[in-house]
């Protein structure tokens, strides 16, 4: 914030990140304090300390590319709220306080599911957010309702923790319309540890609730905060059944507390794992992260912003390059979890085995974001033998996710490890969800990437892969 | 297109419509065939044609947003897919083809669910589209994932036909890509007209589907094309359901269908409804909108675009001004939908009656664009006497909702006429999507905004208010 925070950008978010003429952008912003030029430096000693080579072809302009997604990310400490509504309000009839409230007095208006991305100040990665923004004009005007979501991003925009976002919407809404009172309420989801993506609900981000208010919709017994909710519960947002996860644990970063999937927090003592894991980080590339806030015109000494860089290093370092190379050898495939396919016999020694969602988080080489979702595999079983299991699997796909990947790579690398058993035929699906498609530029926020590997038989036999396919999508809502 | 196909912009999607500085874009682009600045005359032309005074606060800067929004709207036109896929292309390894298909040789990718919005060209108007891109690598190399969303959006920024849309993008990415194959598939919404918001589901959009493929994905039998089929199915997307609609009508403004609410079309005579209405457009309303098309660089003599601008003005007419006002009187409000508020005697006179879910569609004035969705309302019935039903209060919302409106207004509209005959107390919901916070800048696509009346024994009535609130809830899944 600082020095940033009075000067105004015609902000442009969706700019492609390959695209040049944006490089001086903060080095004449932030002055002899913040040079701009500090965020590639910075991301290319990240990178050598994971063990990469940044002269390889997927990581040559990543530094570029993490140096713009950060830009664009905490664009909001460049913009000004008032430029945003000035020139949105309109004038608009009300109706006299004793006849009721209506249109441009007391008329409720609530927007609601505004899709927006922030940055958790604790860890330094993205968060999504459900935001839902209320207010009750008075004074006879109305805001441009595209202006509300125009506001929440300003703030979106830049490193924050939920609740303070909530607050700061509320606030920023309520000093800009002056309107009789403001209502914000959020969803909000954090990406959880890696190995915590082994949950059985693969889908189960970290999810906490906030709201915030000011004027008429503050006390407990408001009738604007109870039409407010009302008018959430009819798009299916259930804030009162949300109420208690507000004091649930958020970034799984933070030492102190580690999410388990049931939404319970688990307190480790400074001797577990966790701290174990902080001791090993490389003070470099906290250095390099700190420099990056400041180019960022952020203050790493913000009370906040302490032990940040460390937390982001340490959240990278869980994907380190390493150069073992994992193969399946030892182990026999079994026809445990063999399915039969219509009409064969099952002793048919062409019977397909299965393995299904299996979930995994891996790190995009290009941007530095994580991308997760599960893993199908399908092979030949052999029908005889000691064999590997499920856990065996999981344990492949977390090999090959947990690094700086891309996901047509990570598919064909686990389907050439389950080939180098099966020999007969291996097919491989991943299907993600790209932080990268939907933080950054194009925020195609509901978009999934599925890719296919097939190997051996399963590239002729069309009816096997065929079958494995219709076994993904019979099996995609049972609980696995 | 034509002169400006060549000229390529970095374009921005996101600015703020309040921000100038954008102005002079067309004016060079298109030099002295296509003036820039013929666009807001234009739009003040049409506005006078609406009878509208365009000097009012609500209408002031609609020419300038207007302007902006097609411009936004169409700046495919000036965008060149080889500047978005070029330093996109990233070597990945593959596997010989007697393997299989693998990574950067025949490796599948889809990207699902991508939201565009593009415009149609018959009638001028946004629709909705949600585009999957699949292709298949060749050569060892694979496009970053975002640079198909990117593609596609390319041509959706363009008057454009959901078959000629799914074409182009196909026809781009493997032209850019040199991949061994691509397919392309979409559904697509369009608006219906306002008089068929009546239908029972008010969602129900005009909806098709479409598809497009080269290289291995072609041939009937093609695997690749059958895998892209399954991994859409794996999001809940079946086109060989969907694949009978591509036979379905599509613009409904376009003169010799007439979409029915259950999907089949309706033709009609030349001398029915709608060409009487065609006969009634101003030429001067047309002739602006060719204008305006000849200034977004377009030519409006294009085969596809005969037409269009009078259609374009056949829309705009349904929404004509009118000095009418529309009162309840000569009605008694009886309790024929009256429901009991638990605890309640049924004969007390407090009793609630209500409307709920009647569909509307509305033209957004600071924009001309239409928003749409349900009004709910309520009132306390008398319990007595002849009644006005449920068709009643469907004209009455017709009525405010047909016309240059602000749903703040609109709301509080409705509420004053229910008042006016139920004396003692009104209440009013309106849900509604904005087409103006979906298609331009912002591109909230799920927003939905929820405005309130409240008049007489409703502001201070909480359980009544809530307990109506609650019977939309109960009633939302319902087909009323």
């Amino acid at each position: 914030m600082g020095a940033l925070e009075e000067a105004h950008l015609a902000a442009c978010g969706c700019g492609d990140e390959e695209e040049e003429g944006e490089e001086d952008l903060l080095a004449e912003l932030g002055g002899g304090e913040a040079p701009g030029d500090a965020m590639e430096p910075a991301v290319r000693a990240l990178l050598a300390g994971l063990g990469e080579d940044d002269r390889r072809e997927g990581l040559r302009r990543t530094p570029k590319r993490v140096a713009k997604a950060f830009r664009d990310g905490t664009r909001g400490y460049r913009q000004k709220v008032k430029d945003i509504v000035q020139g949105a309000l309109f004038p608009e009839v009300g109706v006299d306080k004793r006849t009721g409230s209506a249109g441009g007095t007391g008329g409720q208006v609530v927007v609601r599911d505004i899709d927006l991305y922030s940055y958790c100040e604790s860890c330094l990665l993205p968060f999504s957010i459900q935001c839902h923004v209320g207010y009750v004009p008075s004074g006879g005007r109305v805001v441009g309702l595209s202006k509300l979501s125009r506001v929440a991003d300003v703030f979106a925009k830049r490193f924050q923790n939920p609740q303070r976002l909530a607050n700061e919407v509320c606030g920023a809404v309520h000093a800009s319309i002056q309107p009789a009172g403001v209502a914000v309420a959020m969803q909000c989801w954090h990406i959880p540890l890696p190995e915590n993506f082994k949950c059985k609900n693969s889908r189960a981000l970290i999810r906490t609730s906030h709201s915030s208010r000011s004027g008429v919709f503050e006390g407990e017994n408001s009738s604007f905060w109870n039409d407010f909710l009302a008018l959430l519960k009819l798009r299916g947002i259930d804030m009162e059944m949300d109420s208690h996860s507000a004091s649930l644990t958020w970034c799984p970063l933070r030492p102190h507390e580690v999410p388990l999937c049931n939404g319970h927090a688990k307190r480790i003592t400074t001797n577990g794992a966790s701290s174990a894991k902080s001791a090993s980080i490389p003070s470099n590339m906290v250095s390099a992260v700190s420099s990056m806030l400041l180019s960022l015109g952020e203050d790493p000494l913000r009370k906040e912003l302490l032990g940040s860089p460390q937390r982001y290093v340490q959240w990278l370092m869980r994907f380190r390059a390493c150069n073992l190379d994992v193969k399946l050898n030892g182990f026999t495939l079994n026809s445990a979890s063999v399915y039969e396919r219509p009409g064969e016999d099952a002793t048919d020694h062409r019977a397909i085995s299965s393995e299904l969602h299996l979930p995994f988080c891996a790190q995009c080489e290009h941007h530095l974001l994580p991308f997760y979702g599960v893993v199908h595999i399908g092979y030949f079983g052999s029908g005889d033998g000691e064999g590997i299991n499920r856990s065996h699997f999981q344990a492949l796909v977390h090999f090959y996710g947990c690094k700086l990947q891309v996901q047509e790579r990570m598919t064909r690398q686990i389907a050439e490890a389950v080939y180098s058993v099966s020999h007969r035929g291996a097919i491989v699906v991943v299907e993600a969800n790209h932080i990268c498609m939907i933080s950054r530029g194009i925020e195609k926020i509901r978009s999934s990437t599925a890719t296919v590997a097939v190997l051996g038989q399963f590239s002729t036999d069309f009816s096997a892969k065929a079958s494995f396919l219709q076994n993904i999508l019979d099996t995609a809502n049972q609980e696995v």
